[in-house]
């Protein structure tokens, strides 16, 4: 048995924990023999002195196994899961969960809530009258067996050594390490016991990662952890340098994934949408041609069977399947107010993360977990970077219970958007791919 | 009111903190506001990222403010304090406290106890029969103000904020930061109320720092603290590759003591007293000159009136002044027992901290705070480094409570000496001296 007093000095020294070091870390964060302020310190000479690969495999594979760890082998083939780093209007879960089970893959969908200027799938989900995402193990398998597709919470706290250290981390100025948060992010996805991920890293103005050197490393290093802990793992980066599709905000957001589901919706979406679920059903062993699974995913959505199946996993989930075919069903804010160009131009840059936080500002986010949240409200972002707009057209509309509350987020939503005389080119939506070996 | 989280990232990202924020820090830790955790992810982001000399005076002033400050205005003249780093056999204390009382410079010295492998002034002057270390500030002051000198505890804890940290980083492997040990030494000296300070930076195999160039950064920054807090410093780089006289143990350090304040006692001790208590002189006002000042405390060593000084100490704390003329009114252990040389040859080397050790095995020191000691037992090292001894002859002497005690550590204390057949130059004992703007 080591000291934590050791330990800690062999990392701030430089040297590498061992397999068994890190197992005895987190055993003592959950016992308690090992004291928030020396997990404090370690954390911080992780953050300077860097963890190899091994050692994040390590500490990840140990918080996964610091709690329950879902046991999905009663489902048939392999289960792929997807994450998201996590943006503004990004809906994809919504769309790509029942896309994939409709192309044959099964997928078991464990997901969280928003926060900050961030969007959560469940939140967005819980805006289908009647659907519940607070579902037992059981319930949330029984669905998956059923329809092939569930999106749910995950019932008990998966990783409870990470939800520890990571409180530690928001109090201690230690969150912005790559292998820490890769650890965070695969410890709870291998605890969600899926055979492969698909990992979707946000980078960009309004991703948590601004830099693309960054997410790449994020991105490596999760792959990296995926394959010493067993599984298969492809990461992409994708671009948060404006919001993904058109809506912001929970009810609207189900709708324009309805509508992708349907075979429409914005070109970036389905875009989004088909590349990470071409990927999936490539690791699920559906189908290995990369071609063939796109133009079977396209099959889906256009042919209405993939909006089918998420209307079947709504009934599943105790949710009204009425919804896909009239989304006014979904809750609606009693106010729709343009947000005019103050003048004609190219939009040069989007500020994301403002958008986020200004649609949070309406109550479609959260500042703190648990705080209550407005599922009707938010923003439809109609003008995107490289597009033209002349003066008093608009660049976006805002959804609010009341006149005022509209106006009150008027200018700062206007302010988001930088118009200038030069065309630009929209940024690029996929920029990366990063698989084991690459 | 900066929030802990951007203060310990303001550090982290390497950028200096201001005055205000340290002071905000420290008050955070006095009133709970900064979390352990916090302050333990700031200590090693500081670890890594080191603090100027202003942030270190900062931080120092203001655990020296976190509790009660001692005020010495009352008594005369320019009050000079002493500080030892710690080491093994290192009685300094005891011989210059009374010197340079008796040489006209007033000497309130606040002193501490033994821990590890270093003993402490004031265990040793507890083996006088009757004395009190634990005087009330009042009383304290008493006694420097009738005598001229008193050596005792500080009665209340100083610097309690520094305690707190101290335990945090000795928790989190924080301890060993040049400015983190500066602030700690620092601010519980000016808590103590003196205009100047003589600092006794130990170097050496038996110190707690072994490479010079650490004790000379630590001996700078002392300085430099003092100096922006608006006090006098002098620190003295010392040897302590072997250790200093002969005596190692708590009341066979009194009695070297005693010789040494008789104008006897080993040389390298007589020395560093000689040089040591010159400089507080001159800091004190009472000699500018050295050759003077040295020249005044050789003549108050060999006239006995040092002694005489030690004497009148003794008494207005409460001990029995006979030990000065009778030292075996003492503790004295039943059993003295030699450790021979196993060959003849030059003492190359002297593993001091393994004769520290040895010497708290026997009781002499302790392991924990508070852990009760035997004042009786210990070593004398009778071969120091470049001596030459005969197969046969006594390396050293143990004294013991017992025959079996005595036999448990002597293979112990004869693997510390390292005989060889080349003759070797002892280490010089006085290696540097660290003034203001040096």
């Amino acid at each position: 048995m080591v000291r934590p007093y050791e330990l800690i000095l062999k990392k701030r020294t430089g040297h590498e924990l061992t397999t068994d070091e890190i197992e005895q870390w987190i055993q003592g964060v959950t016992d308690g023999s090992f004291t928030d302020a020396q997990s404090a310190a370690l954390l911080m000479a992780i953050l300077f002195r860097g963890m190899s690969d091994r050692e994040t495999a390590a500490l990840t594979l140990a918080m996964a196994r610091s709690g329950r760890q879902v046991d999905l082998s009663s489902l048939p083939g392999i289960k792929v899961d997807k994450h998201s780093s996590g943006g503004v209007g990004d809906k994809t879960t919504l769309v790509v969960a029942p896309l994939v089970a409709a192309a044959g893959a099964p997928v078991a969908k464990l997901s969280g809530r928003a926060l900050g200027h961030t969007g959560g799938t469940l939140d967005k989900l819980e805006s289908i009258p009647g659907l519940r995402v607070e579902l037992s193990l059981s319930e949330f398998l029984d669905v998956v067996r059923e329809v092939g597709v569930a999106v749910a919470s995950a019932g008990v706290d998966l990783a409870p050594a990470d939800k520890k250290l990571y409180a530690l981390r928001d109090a201690t100025a230690t969150v912005d390490s790559v292998p820490l948060i890769a650890a965070s992010i695969m410890s709870k996805k291998l605890a969600g016991g899926a055979d492969a991920f698909v990992l979707d890293v946000k980078v960009g103005e309004g991703a948590f990662l601004t830099r693309e050197e960054d997410a790449l490393a994020l991105a490596r290093t999760c792959v990296a952890v995926a394959h010493e802990a067993g599984r298969q793992a492809v990461a992409y980066l994708t671009s948060m340098d404006q919001p993904l599709g058109v809506a912001v905000g929970n009810a609207l957001e189900v709708r324009e994934a309805i509508e992708t589901l349907q075979g429409g919706g914005p070109a970036d979406l389905r875009e989004l949408v088909l590349v990470l679920g071409a990927e999936m059903v490539r690791l699920a062993g559906v189908e290995a041609d990369e071609g063939k699974a796109r133009s079977l995913l396209e099959r889906l959505l256009d042919s209405g069977e993939a909006a089918a199946r998420f209307q079947r996993m709504i009934a599943a989930q105790g949710g009204d399947p009425a919804v896909v075919e009239n989304p006014d069903l979904l809750p609606r804010a009693e106010v729709r107010l343009p947000v005019e160009a103050p003048r004609a131009g190219y939009v040069q840059a989007i500020a994301t993360r403002e958008l986020g936080l200004a649609s949070m500002a309406l109550g479609a986010g959260r500042d703190r977990p648990g705080a209550p949240i407005d599922l009707a409200v938010g923003l439809e972002v109609v003008r995107k970077v490289g597009e033209r707009v002349e003066a008093g057209e608009p660049l976006a509309w805002i959804h609010a219970r009341s006149e005022a509350q509209a106006e009150g987020i008027r200018a700062r939503v206007a302010a988001a958007f930088r118009l200038g005389e030069a065309p630009v080119e929209p940024p690029p939506l996929i920029r990366q791919r990063v698989a084991s070996g690459t």
